[in-house]
């Protein structure tokens, strides 16, 4: 999509230095702008790059006077940085109504009831009974399994799928490859060794404003269902066990893995390739640094690291004698050699 | 499905006590039951609950004898656990019967031979040569590659993809988004710093009663096969190398690694994130502690934990140690304090 | 595919000792061949198992004597291990060359522009304004979004998802799974606890000779782009987030994390389960060993190892003081009983 200095201008009610005609197709930070992109300059501090940058077009604010020639058209508005974000918005929200229709061949159910104003791409699937809401956008080859509800507004992107009975809210986002509602990792062992499946007949429920990352993992519950609270943000190759629990607002980087029926407070936040044991309990606001292993329940308000883990500052403490033992295991051959001294003397 | 008190007395020759009309259709855990679903009182700890659940329907032993009003519908049996699990597995089974024949579009090369009684979903693909054996399932968008051989009653969940020769056994089950044959990570370093891919022309052979959970990854050999035996579990988000060899019956938890050529023993454990150097030997029965990192092989009959993995006695007695090294530290340092004294005495 | 003894003499410029109508279908090591596949026997050290193996034809060099009887029909080159080398390649490119022309049912764009002798697989789809270069291979289920551009002679295997704007280089691998440019994890913090999106506008760009593991996922820029520079081999399991560049020739093992706009330098080694923090910088020819945890920028050609990551000679050390702390423990309390008994001695 291209657009001209003077649309630009109108939408976010500037006003036009320079070329009005000229069109951008894209955006760029001001330092690494390119012919053809909208660059914005709020930050007094990279004023600089300004006079140099290549970018056709960029947003400054009113109060904006320059110290030399520019060779890009400035738009001139209140706020540079909020113009920025909205037209990003403006922006991402006109690429997605392009997506709208049911693209064939696709498969729909005749039992499911589909609601107002849905994208569905070629090759996705529909099972027995599901019912979606309104301006949903279900990109091509995602599976959507019998029994499904989905909210309004909530977004699928290729190749995600849903297993039965998986209930979703309003203006979730899931992304590729990301599975819901997989079996649960449960086998009861047997007296030859070997295991026999138990039966996962639980579900998963996403509340409001979910975001799930690409190739991230969701067991259902074993019974019951595992439940991801309004507001949690997963980001990619995440795996959720069966029957856990995560609170309101709560963020998880990629690669962490919780066993099973571990419950997460609300609005925590959990570094890159963490792992939490089962049966844990977590309470509100809790962090976690990357990489700590977690095999106890953490009360709310605490920062823990390491694994496994331990209060942050216990654990840095621990690090710096960590990096000092050489020296620590000097010292003690030195008091040896010391006190061999002494006896000598004695 | 909706069942009533009288269909599922009947189907467990259990006797009613209570409304036999009033019908579920879900199970419950009897401490959080819900109107419409069936639990059921096994454990007398938990008899408390039984007559507050708002549970429609309860399972209870014949020799229950309620202590208070109880508000569910009651179906006496012999065994109220037993009764339980077999109901979940008829539940799995009815619902699992559904899901029969071959929905369009799908994709059959004419020389692939498919066994009877199978489920195809709609956008799944089947490739030349292949052979499939009686009673498996493959959920839509599946891709079954060319000469893959698989036998009786496997289910392939949505979007799972079996690369070209692998071969599969009966029973299995494997996971949405698991990829079953990718290339192995092999290439050979030129004088120019590049690589060169080494062409990986082995294959996957799945053994019977495998369990391969949600994007699951299992690389095929370079030569010769990556091998999975008979009941092998793997969770979710696995990476299993080229050439690995995984024995009977061992289970690994989510985000496991295993580098190429390892070979894992029978009736092991591996938790969560753990990882293993390639070529190992690892014997029978050994467990794996958390986010272990293996590098060297281990004997069979071994506990071992930390990275790099240690006996679990030897780690855990690290672990206190470690805990207490600030208090080590201090102790050093008195020491020195002590040893100047007694030097300046002497 | 089953080929004579003639005919890969014949491929080979060879001579046959031995059946020329004697069929293979498969390669194996010498020291496991069966019937039905072709060996070679290049290192000396080998030789024994020539007079052992099952193979059917084993390729050997010319200059080759046998002390006693062989079983298989050998074929005598210049050079036996490049002779056999060679005879991957073409027997991978043979397998390949099957795959050509465009299945049905499979989903085009009218504007998409797609090059000369593709292979596009059924329930493939290809969006709005694609570019795709020749001899491309495309297998079934591949979804590639509105916008992408793609070289000539990359691959796609099914399943992979190719987000809208993503550019991809020539020669490039993408296996199963994979996922390019998902949105990256950018939310900005709210009052209220809750986050709201960032949108993400950015892209990806594959440079030329590219390998994509089996459900990797790259995320695309939050602005501009995530870049993987020529010759890149990345493993199954990589999460690389927003605005990450890798450099020229830089492999990473599986189950790698990278964590937002951190640059990762050429010909850098990073094995399994490595974590990289956001926003470092690491220098060309850095090697990071297994699960290390890396929260700082590292300079060019160091080793680092352990999490956090430090110098690996540094690492080793401790890790040896490490599994000696218990000993350690025990010489400090020696000395302070000592120093007491000196004390008493004064």
């Amino acid at each position: 999509m291209e657009f001209s200095a003077s649309d630009i201008a109108a939408l976010l009610k500037g006003e036009i230095d320079g070329d009005k005609n000229v069109k951008v197709s894209n955006v760029s930070k001001i330092e690494e702008g390119e012919k053809g992109t909208l660059a914005f300059l709020a930050n007094p501090k990279y004023e600089n790059f300004i006079y140099e940058s290549k970018a056709s077009i960029i947003l400054v604010n009113k109060s904006f006077v320059p110290r030399k020639k520019i060779n890009a058209t400035l738009i001139k508005v209140e706020d540079a940085y909020k113009a920025f974000a909205r037209l990003l918005e403006y922006y991402v929200q006109a690429k997605n109504l392009i997506k709208t229709g049911i693209e064939q061949p696709s498969y729909i159910d005749q039992t499911a009831i589909v609601g107002e104003n849905i994208y569905l791409g070629a090759f996705a699937y529909i099972g027995k009974n599901v019912k979606i809401g309104n301006n949903v956008k279900i990109y091509p080859q995602v599976y959507i399994g019998d029994n499904v509800v989905i909210g309004d507004e909530s977004i699928f992107y290729s190749g995600c799928k849903i297993y039965s009975d998986t209930k979703i809210g309003n203006r979730c986002i899931i992304h590729s490859g990301a599975v819901i509602g997989s079996d649960g990792f449960g086998f009861a062992p047997q007296d030859d060794g070997s295991y026999k499946k138990i039966e996962q007949i639980g579900n998963v429920i996403l509340e409001d404003d979910v975001d799930i990352g690409a190739n991230t993992t969701i067991d259902c519950g074993t019974m019951g269902s595992t439940i991801i609270r309004k507001g949690v943000k997963l980001d990619n190759l995440i795996q959720i066990a069966h029957n856990c629990e995560i609170g309101d607002n709560t963020v998880m980087a990629g690669l962490v893995g919780l066993a099973g029926s571990t419950k997460v407070g609300k609005n925590c936040k959990f570094a890159g390739q963490v792992g939490l044991a089962g049966h844990l309990i977590i309470g509100d606001n809790v962090q976690i640094g990357a990489q700590s292993g977690v095999s106890k329940s953490v009360a709310g308000d605490q920062i823990v690291l390491g694994s496994p883990a331990i209060p942050v500052k216990d654990a840095l403490k621990m690090y710096t004698i960590l990096r000092n033992l050489p020296k620590l295991r000097d010292e003690v051959i030195q008091l040896q050699k010391e006190i061999k001294e002494l006896k000598k003397g004695e």
